[in-house]
Parts: structure tokens; C-alpha cells; sequence
């Protein structure tokens, strides 16, 4: 039985609690938050106490903590806790610097901690029938990946600024998709993006539609399509074209009714938003954690795949605005 | 706040003492059973305490009951449990003989206490969507229902020679949804069934795979397929064609993902038994359930409806035989 | 190259013109019709000329005739034509009467003459590839037929009372499709029908939707689904229970386009009826009927298919009016 | 009626002379190869003469020439019939040189005849439907159209080598569908390719795997998807997300039948390749020819959109290579 920390009171830190709760192998002792009547809230409705920061890494009784706090604590909160001997998981992404990243990744890894970052959809059951199914050689050789993953609606332009951009923000879940699937990183990074949907989040410099193509070092490619909204909801669908075959992964629809009228046929649309499409991939992703800390085996989302998924993010930033490739070894040097 | 007996630990008690423990608004306190190890077994990790039947009904801080022990008890329990004031949830069928159940119906129906009938596949959310979307008129006048029953396997014989037979076991399921869905008893039933999936089954002397057509009594008409095997998984559909329109809801799938290779395109099978497919829709029962007692509203599935379900299922059983059409009346009488 | 004389010149007949002058193997020489200008209009498109139906039998350049007049002249004239030596391409039903229908078979069989019948739906290569793949015993033992067949919307009552009535008018083609699929002759019928689309079908005698359940005397099962109203297009689709999983052959529809907005996901409907739905299927009949009588083979569909499709019709009749199941054996003495 | 001159009797000229036939508005009356025997081999088959391409054009009673010839041809072709008086309907690509194209489009224009480019896939009934919908406002403004369009199997190498690069020869398809879909000519082109599925299609200096986004100068996006091979069968299909929603064409499939089993569920592939998938495209193309040159109306694909096409191609291979993106108007001029 491990007992975790949870590190931010939020929207997403709410799943996250709920997750841990339900485990039979992990029990919610504590919750913090810069907002300490949301983590006093939190705490109340799991049975947990709510407590710093620096009070919960300093508990020896703790064995883990989940870093659900905002993006700039990620590297901090990481690093702190891995020096106080935790297991970590910790959403993504791990730090809008790469740099910052690479440093974090460097003193975690010093430590010996276990640290795993939130790329929930790999626990999706589709994506994840998809990965074991090209894993399993049923396509042959995998050659051309595509990813499609729009959001029902953009986000306020205030958190768009604080976000780090598109790339860094949205597509890096994509970034990790495609790296899982096709089981490498690319050697060259190509993007077009732009701002279409709602002109303030172009005024604010970032892009709200965009198309990547990342180019791997054997000629194999991937690209994936991002909007920030999809009206008709959550729209995350993946494409593997391989030597034998195609894999695809479809959405999933809120119910399987169809009504035939005379103006046509109607059925039901993707699940809205993350909450519904990967509520299960959460409790998955939860499990597996718990299990690899338990059992002392490796994480399956390691600091170093979020590393390298925040590294693609920066050569797609840099290349959609010089319009240029951009080669991953100027990123990575 | 709902203090809870549970009465039966077997598979579909442990499905119901999972549902009970999750909502919030209900408390697994004591669980009973004629093999008095599965109830302390399971008592044990839901945190309640094994006891006899009677014990239980005795106990005045125990709101409602749920039945989920073997049918034949079904009917002493529900008036029991009744007459000691609870409320209750009772798996289906009430009973295998219909005289018993309408007794049971009148004695229960005098102490006023509610009882609901498990038909736990209203609570599915696309066969809810269906229902939905005829109330409000979206297809017109309802016409002709059809309904597609197959489970994945058939049951050990042992099973069948104390079931009641495939109408009052299996497709007393759809008798219900039929009634639901079109609103009204029908007035005639006919039936064809035969044995030919396994001939143990008809050498125990029921059928394994039937039709059974319903007329109503303004003309329109239901159709109910049943078979005790579809190797595929469980196959439950349901199509209602109105004036308007045709309203459908499909199997749901294990996954969404699709493999196209040059044998062909392959998709993911149903959900392979009611465990999979209705784990939800068990949850939103009991939802519903707590959410009636509590509020002191009428249950959504009464007993009398599991008594209608019943008699339909009795003029199936005489149709199968008879070769001929059986009026509901001279079941009724 | 047959010379072909096509008899009937209406809606049916044009559909037969285009197939035989499209074809390689055939050439359209002669056209009747009692509306002889309707004969003279459409042999005047095909560059074939008008006739009488005298005139043609006695033409010995003529080696095949297309009867596709009113149902009441197919037993004459399928005689009359075998008689005068004529291949036959008959339109069903063979006739209204049963009796009739095998006195014919009984005259046209003495000729030795090549008559078949123009079960259409056989040569739709969805239902083809059904049966094919059942025939290669890819589900393993057929166990329960399921027929879906709904027209887009009902006949003119004045046709409704010369039609001979849904099971021999409509569902026929029905019936030829179970018993071919299934390989057999039911050995009992049993049919449910009302009125509930139009009231005036009911008062003409006749019923609009209708449930009937075919039993093989192995114990297999057959059911079809007749309305005479799917708002939403014509609904042609098989489904076939076997031993080892599901054949299903579902609707072809207008186009592949879907529409995903706020309000739903909307797709094309079925095509709209027989004559969209059919087309290529009358094409692959005629090449078929052209093939076998070039080749001197059997034909595909024979005239005692037609008179056990019509003989089943009689007796979901019979057990529609009387509510009993009908035993195949006392209609066929 | 339009007498029409067939220039080339290959495998596409096959197609156009059956659809030239079947019209009731034109008739085939010349065709010429510079394999003679294949013009009199086809020739003798429809009923037409056999001639060179000098004798059709100066024949006044042919009224239009279909250029099914090979592609270095049909610029001199195009011209040479245009001067000549003839109507012209021209197989793509209008020629590789897009200085050659564009000399072309003058000088053909400049006789006032009217020439159409063969992009067959605008007729065909799901990508037009898509289109029709989008021009009535269904989705809202256009921000990013995706075309996936992958043969099925490569080409042998002798015919890459002639081919101009796969942007030229198989893309070009999929960007007359995106300017003509997207209304407008892109401002920017960026292409990724490689060889990974004949490494002798990458030795002829060719990729055979590509990725293509093309940028509109008002921020909209459009990505196109080749392979020259998926051995699933001929995947052309298009999506278009809108700002009120998402339009999608899927696949034609070679039936509606599905087999579920223990093993999964088995639906048909796409149709095979471009014969059967725009075999119906090919005749609504060709009707539409006929009924804008016999009503002296534009012919709905100009010969400048075939240079539009070819000018985007041009950028894409430019942008291949080099690795960074073209603007249009560097190749424009």
C-alpha cells in the first residue's frame, strides 16, 4: 500500500484524487495547493489532510507524490521531490524550457527516483491496441503515422499566454504519441501553424491550427494535426500506415443510437473533452504506476520521454515560425 | 445516507456490492448468504459484516435490500423484507411461477414500501437513449420494435433445468425492455423456439434459440430474437421503427480500432458478457434506486413490471409449445 | 447472341431494356406492352420494335422472352412462351394462386424449357457475398436468419388490392431469400401482421407490417421484417446466426459523407428504393440468365423457386388470419 | 450529338471510350495510338475508325478530342486541337514543365475552345457532396482540409522514372482537390517525402511517401497524405474541418458485409484501385464535358487549374528537397 501526496488541488488534481482513491493499492494521505481552501476541500470530500509542500516531501510516511500543480513548479517540485526519496508522477509538461527540462531530468535521475510523467493517453485502450498491435508486427513495417487531435473549443486567451504555446501545451501529447508509436525520436522537425480560430490567440503569438511532419532518420514519417476546436467535440484519432497493413484508432462515441429520418442519419458525437475520453486512461495510467513503483520495476512514461517530447515541441515552435525545418540535433545541442 | 443489506454473495452480489459501496449516498453495512464463507469473504473487503437473512430484516437501521440470492427465494424475500419495512431491490425474475408473483405483488404492494425489479439493461445509456428520444417524438408513432438478444455462450444444463426456461430466465430481459420501450402490454404473443445450439438443452426440455413476436392491441408489433450463443461476444441491439424515422443502438465495442490489411478490414468484437457491456448501466441503477427511496419518489422499475415481464414470459412459454398465438387474457386470468 | 422479346413495357420492363441492350450476349428485338404506345415509345429508344406478344412467341428468330407484364399473365404466358420453345426471364410472383402457379411449373417443365425467375436480390452482391461466405462454411452451422425489409413508403391502396397482398407481393422476395440462404423449405410458418401505416391497406384486406418466423424442420430459425413505410429509405439487410459467428450484409447508402456539428453526426441515408438500391443487381440477373441459356446450363433461379417462395407466401397468409402456425405440408398437399 | 476523336488507346482510354459510348450526347467516332494496333483493336470494338491523330483534327466533323495519350504529349495535343476548333477534354497532368503548361494556357486560350483537365475525382459523388456542402455554409469558413489518398500498390520503377516525380504524377489529384475544395490557390507549400517502400523508386530520385501542407495567404491549412502503397486497396478519403463542424469522405467499400467470429469482426477493404472506385466519377465526368460543350457553357475543370495544380506540385518538389517551405509566388514567376 503506497501513500501518496498530491500536489495541487485543481481541476485535473480532482481526477487524479479520485484515481488514487479507488486503487486498492495506493490510499490519498495529503493534498496541497497554493489555494489552500481548495486543497482543504479536496482533502475533506478523500479523507486526506491538506498540507505544504515542503510539509509532505518532508514525511517520511509518504512514498509518492503526483505533481498536478502548474507547469512552472513541475521541474522544482520534481526535483525536490526525488532528492526526499519519493516516487513521482507528474503531469505534463515537464517545464516550458527545455533547458530547465534537461537539468531536471539530469538531477532526478541522479537520485535513483522513479519519476513518470502524465501521458495519459498512452492508457487508452484504443491507442494502446493500436501501439501493441504495430508492436506485434501485424502491419509490418510502420511507415506513415498520422495523428489527428482537436480540442471542442480554444481556451481563454489568458491561459493561452501563460501556456507556452500550442506546441508545448496541446501537441505535446501528440509528440509523446508519435514517439511511443513509431518507437524513436525524429530527426527533422517540420511545421506549419497558424491562428484562424480566434485572432486574439494569434495577437497573444501563438497558433491555434497547425499541422507537424516529423521525418525520422530511416525516411519514416508522422504528422499530426491540432485545432483548438472542434465544435462537434474531442476529436483524437490515430492512423498507422505500415508495410502490410493500416491501424486506426477511432473516437469514442457518446452512445452507439442512430436515428434514420428522412433528412438523413443521425448518431452520437466524440465523448466532449479529455475528462470523458480518458477518464478510464487516468485509472489505468494510476494503476500502472503503482505497480511499477510497487513491484520496483521502470516506469512506462519516463522524465526522459517527457524530455524528449518537450524537445520535438521546441523544433516545431521554431520551425513554424522561420517556415524552415528544423534538424532535432540543433535542438538538442 | 442508505444503510444496506445485501442478501446473496454470489457473482451478480458482488457486482451489486461494489455499486452500493462507489455511491456516495449508500452504505454496504451486512451481506447474507445460504453459503455463509462467500458472504464473509465477501463482507471482508467491502468493509460490512455477514449475518442471516433474518437478521438482517430485523435490524432497524438497515433502510433497503438488495435480493440478489437464488429466484426461487425471490418472492418470500420481497415480502419480508417488506413487511419489515425496507425497501427493496430485487434481481429479476420475481419469481418462475406467475401466480406466486402476482401473490407476491398484492402482499408486497399492501405495506407500501417501494420495490424495484434489477432490469438493469434500462439503465444502459444507449438503450436509455433510445427510450429518450421515442418519448419525445423524435420518430413519430412507434411501430415495430425488434430486439436482438444472443449471449456468448451457452449455460451448463444444470443451469437450465432450474432456470424457468429461456423466457423467464433470458429473454424476460427484452419481454421488459419491449414494454418499456413501447409503453403498453401486448394483448397476444407468439412464439417458435427450438434447440439446436446445444440438444442437452432440449433434452432438459427448453429451447436455446427462439422468436417471439408481440402484437398490441392498436396493431403495432414487437419482434424479439433470442440465442444462447453468438461466439462473437454479447449481442444486444435494439431497433424501433416509427413513423418517422428508425431509431437504433448498437453493440459496444471492446475498442475503436480498426487493422486493413489485404484480408480485409477487422474490427473489435461486443463487449463479451453483461458484466462488461452493463457494468455502468448496474451503477446507474442503483443510482436510481437511492435516488428514489431517498427522495421518497416512485422506483423507476416497479414489481409490477417485473410481474408483466413474467406473464409475457409464461404465454411465450405456452405459445413455443402450442404452435399457436397466446392471448395475454387467458394468461392474465 | 439471343434475340430477346421483352413483355411488359412499364417501369420494370424499361429497367430490363437497358440491362438486355447493355449486354454483350443479347439484343432487344421485340417489345409488348397492351399500352401499345407504351411499347412503341420505349422499343423506339432501344431500337428494338413493338409487337404483340402473338407475334413474338411465333417468331422462331427469338430465343428468349423477359416477361415482365402484369402479375395475371405470368402463368399463360410463361407457358405459352416454353411451349413455343422460349427461354424465360420471368418477373415474380410466378402468380397469384399457388395452384395456378404449379399447374405451370407442371407445363413448363414438360417442355424442358429453361424458365427462371427474377428473384433480383440473389444477385446483389452484398447478399451474394453472405450466402457465399455461409456456403463456404465461414460462421460454421446457420442456426437463425433475421430479414430486414422495409420499402420506403406504401403503395397506392388501388395496387394493395390487386397485389395479392404483402407476404405474396412484397415479402416474397423475402421468403426466396431465406429458403435460398437457408438451403431449405420451412416445414412451419408463423405470421403476425396489422395496419398500422395506412388504415386504408387494413381496410383493403391487406396488412403493412408484418413479422413472420420460418421453422426448418432441424430446428433452424428464419425471421422477416416487412413494412411498407422506412421514411428514411429503402431498408434491405440480412443478418445470419451460425454455429461459429454473424454474416451481416447491411444497407448501401447514398454516399460515404458525414457531418459532424454541434447537434450530431449526420450520414447518408439508404439508397432510396429498388430500382437505386437494385440496379447492378438487375445487370449481374440478366448476364446470369444470358450465361446459363448461352451455355445451356440450369438456371440460377428457378420457376420451382418461385413456386416455393409463393407456396411459403400462402401460408404466412393463412397464419396471419388465423393467429396458429401453419404447417408447410397441409398448404403444399 | 458531339462526334469525338479518342487520342490514345490505353488502359484509360478504354475507360473514356465506354463512357464516350454509353452517352446519348456524343459518339466515338476516331481513335488513334501511336500503337496502331491498339486504336483498331479498340476502334473495332466501338464501332469506330481507327486514324491518326493529324486526320482527326483536321476532320470538321469531329467536334471534340479526348487526350488520353501519354503526358509528354498533351501540351502539343491540347494546342494543336484547340487551334483546330476542337472541344478539349484533357487526361492530367496538363504536361511536367510548368513553363510548358503555362505556354499551353495561353496559347489554347487564346483560340477561345474550350479545354477541361481530366481530374476525375471532383465527380465523384462523396468528394462532391463534400464540396456541396461546404459551399452552402454546412460547417461554417474552411480551416483545415486533409486528403489522404494512397494507391495500392507501387508502380514499376520504368514508369516512375517518366512519371515526374510523384507530386506530378499521383499528387497532383490531391491538389486540384484541395484549391478546388479550399477555393483558392495556397501563398505557401511545404512538402516532407522519402522512399521507404521501393528503395528503387528513392534510386530513381523519386519519394514514394509524402506529407504536404500547403498554407492560404488567410492563415487556412490544408495537408495532403500520399503512398504509393497500402496494400489494403485504393484509401482516398477527405476531411474538412470547418468552424461549425467537420466534413468527412470516407472509402467506397467493396460490400456492406461484415463476418463476426471468436476472432474479431471482418468488414470488406476500399475498392481496389481507381478503375472501380471512380469507374462512376469517369462517366459523370465525361457527361459533364459533353452537356458544358453542347451548351456552349465553361467546362467545370479549366485547363488553368490543371497549371494551378502543377504549379503547387512544382513547389512541393522544390520544397522536398530543399527541406524548406516555397511561397507560390516564387514559383509563379
Amino acid at each position: 500500500m503506497l501513500n501518496i501526496g498530491l500536489l495541487g488541488a485543481g481541476r485535473i488534481g480532482g481526477v487524479h484524487a479520485k484515481a488514487i482513491s479507488s486503487h486498492t493499492g495506493s490510499r490519498l494521505v495529503a493534498i496541497s495547493d497554493v489555494n489552500t481552501e481548495a486543497a482543504s476541500k479536496l482533502a475533506a470530500s478523500f479523507g486526506a489532510r491538506a498540507r505544504t509542500n515542503e510539509d509532505i516531501l518532508a514525511d517520511a510516511s509518504i512514498d509518492a507524490v503526483l505533481i498536478a500543480s502548474s507547469t512552472n513548479t513541475h521541474s522544482d517540485l520534481i526535483e525536490a521531490a526525488t532528492k526526499a526519496g519519493k516516487a513521482v508522477l507528474c503531469e505534463k509538461p515537464v517545464d516550458l524550457s527545455l533547458a530547465r527540462a534537461q537539468a531536471c531530468l539530469k538531477a532526478a535521475g541522479a537520485t535513483g527516483r522513479p519519476v513518470m510523467i502524465g501521458f495519459n493517453r498512452r492508457f487508452d485502450p484504443n491507442f494502446a491496441a493500436v501501439k501493441a498491435a504495430a508492436d506485434r508486427g501485424e502491419i509490418g513495417k510502420r511507415e506513415l503515422l498520422s495523428i489527428t487531435s482537436f480540442d471542442p473549443a480554444p481556451p481563454p486567451v489568458s491561459y493561452v499566454k501563460v501556456s507556452g504555446g500550442l506546441f508545448r501545451d496541446m501537441m505535446i501529447h501528440d509528440f509523446d504519441m508519435a514517439l511511443w508509436i513509431m518507437g524513436a525520436m525524429p530527426d527533422r522537425v517540420t511545421a506549419v501553424g497558424s491562428s484562424i480560430v480566434d485572432p486574439e490567440i494569434g495577437g497573444a503569438g501563438d497558433v491555434d491550427t497547425a499541422v507537424v511532419t516529423l521525418h525520422f532518420a530511416d525516411g519514416r514519417l508522422a504528422v499530426i494535426k491540432n485545432s483548438r476546436r472542434a465544435v462537434y467535440g474531442y476529436d483524437q484519432r490515430v492512423e498507422l500506415l505500415g508495410s502490410e497493413g493500416l491501424l486506426s484508432a477511432g473516437n469514442v462515441l457518446e452512445n452507439t443510437v442512430a436515428k434514420a429520418t428522412a433528412s438523413g442519419v443521425v448518431s452520437a458525437k466524440p465523448e466532449f473533452f479529455f475528462l470523458e475520453r480518458y477518464m478510464r486512461a487516468y485509472s489505468v495510467e494510476w494503476s500502472a504506476f503503482v505497480d511499477a513503483v510497487t513491484a520496483g520495476d521502470a516506469v512506462p512514461v519516463t522524465l526522459a520521454d517527457g524530455v524528449n517530447a518537450l524537445a520535438v515541441a521546441e523544433a516545431a515552435t521554431l520551425s513554424a515560425k522561420s517556415g524552415a525545418s528544423v534538424e532535432m540535433s540543433s535542438v538538442l545541442n
